[in-house]
């Protein structure tokens, strides 16, 4: 096992993360996510899971995180990501047992939903006459199966979906999740799979109304946004599984700067993706080495979250048992 | 009645246009969208209307535009918008008898659609026993208001979606719609409500890979979008009657620069309205004078869209009159 202190703990490191969340927004009802978090880890944490244990809980992130450019926010940079892995891999998680804290951007995928058009409601509905409303046919089985999945996992207590818009709420309530989900020790994981922004203009600093248009080009000076894995390793829930998530459309520099996240802020396990081929493969790095995991293209349906889920259920169940020996 | 030239016809305006064009990436399906417009406005002027004239065609704009900072987009500037002013404007524009170009951002509020909860899908539907799909009793009345009112606009060819995301993809539409409308003289409009970019990032320019966050801040410059406006009203469609918005956080400067766009892209009207109180009230800026439009507070379901529309409706009749005289 890594030691939770070491090379993470700079100085400089801690006091931009301080001064990440003194200058940052106030979360709002930030009392009552707490409560809702709590309850939902404390609820799972009494109940058996089939392999004689404790039920696991996993945080999934998913979306991508805004960046501000002015207070009363009209303009903002975004992270793209349509949340599909974090979605898929949600509904595997609930799937394979796991109770699934599901930190989403806003409007992206949901679990449940990948299967339906873009616009269910008026794409899938039609009036039977002019009083009842009926499915239609076409999407009468893809319909069925997402509701009763859907609720069969928020009936359960197996599915917690809490939004997010910015990168300001982001990291304050993945502070909350993590220091709610510390008692579970081992059993928790995080899956980081969203997009989260690399700068941001700090709110201070920030123009309180919309920047005007009129003269000239328009310069901007972002900063850093704080590496908060670290921290999340150090304090927020040392003994969890921690996975986190490398994207770039550069094939020839990921599996280096994966390699590099890694160890920078001793994740158990990376995974890296590439743009243009992330529905067909991923690597997964770790410090035994490098697992690539493909989709089964043999099945039209297939997608990669499956094979990669199990092996992440593997891999933690190992460290479950080597973490209490 | 304005003349079609004069002050908008400066040689550095063109030439950024020119360039904003040939630098943007190619409009994917472009034929197949110029068709689709063509024959929807076609269909739509052979119609009588119900005053003795033919059918009026609106170009409704919803939704911000998004200006990519990488080719292979990972992280992009976006404009917020819910679309929620276009949205309801459209449908009143449809029960008002035009036929309406619904030119919106890719997943904002669609007609039809606001008196719905946020996930309808999920929230609107449950499981009758194991096999039948019935809508929850709270949703029923919203649900079948917004099918059959929808499915009516459809199919009765009064409703044409075309979705966009970046600024690059809403410039070359407009411009493909504006082109196409332009043989309906002054029974075409435009309501260009939607939020768009005032910077981007020249395509050229922009780095082709996910820009690193390694070393220190970023440094961003970015140019001015070309106002469009000016050469929608003088070459795209010269007789239309054109409404832009101007929404600002400051509603010191507000009203001035409504009417600075008015003089200077040569509007029928600008409205006017604040980010704070848009839902509740705006300015109608014309030649001939400011008229405030308010929502009716009496009525708790009550918007501001419905006097706005009807009040452009009444403008745009007697443009049509004044026009053809």
């Amino acid at each position: 096992m890594e030691s939770g202190d070491g090379a993470l703990s700079a100085t400089s490191l801690d006091e931009s993360i301080t001064s990440f969340f003194t200058s940052a927004p106030p979360l709002k009802e930030s009392d009552n996510l707490r409560e809702r978090v709590m309850e939902f880890v404390e609820l799972n944490s009494t109940i058996a899971a089939g392999d004689g244990g404790h039920r696991k809980v996993v945080c999934v992130t998913s979306g991508g995180t805004t960046v501000p450019l002015e207070q009363r926010c009209v303009r903002y940079i975004d992270n793209f990501s349509s949340g599909h892995r974090g979605a898929t891999s949600a509904e595997y998680f609930v799937k394979a047992g796991y109770a699934v804290v599901f930190l989403h951007r806003r409007g992206t995928i949901m679990p449940y939903t990948r299967s339906l058009p873009e616009d269910p409601l008026l794409e899938c509905l039609e009036l039977d006459g002019d009083s009842s409303i009926r499915v239609r046919q076409s999407c009468s089985d893809a319909v069925k199966k997402s509701i009763s999945d859907h609720h069969a996992a928020v009936a359960g207590n197996l599915l917690l979906k809490l939004p997010f818009t910015t990168i300001f709420e982001y990291l304050q309530m993945l502070q909350i999740i993590a220091k709610a989900m510390k008692p579970l020790g081992p059993l928790a994981m995080f899956y980081l799979a969203a997009a989260v922004s690399d700068f941001y203009v700090p709110w201070q600093t920030m123009a309180e109304h919309k920047i005007q248009s009129a003269s000239g080009p328009l310069d901007m000076r972002l900063v850093q946004v704080p590496k908060m894995l670290a921290i999340l390793r150090k304090e927020w829930a040392p003994l969890a599984f921690c996975i986190s998530f490398k994207l770039e459309t550069d094939s020839k520099i990921l599996l280096e700067k994966a390699d590099m996240a890694l160890r920078k802020y001793k994740m158990h396990m990376v995974i890296a993706n590439e743009l243009l081929t992330r529905k067909e493969e991923v690597t997964v790095v770790t410090v035994d080495g490098k697992i690539p995991v493909y989709r089964d293209k043999s099945q039209p349906d297939s997608d990669v979250e499956q094979p990669l889920t199990e092996l992440i259920r593997n891999k933690h169940s190992t460290y479950i048992k080597n973490t209490n020996r």
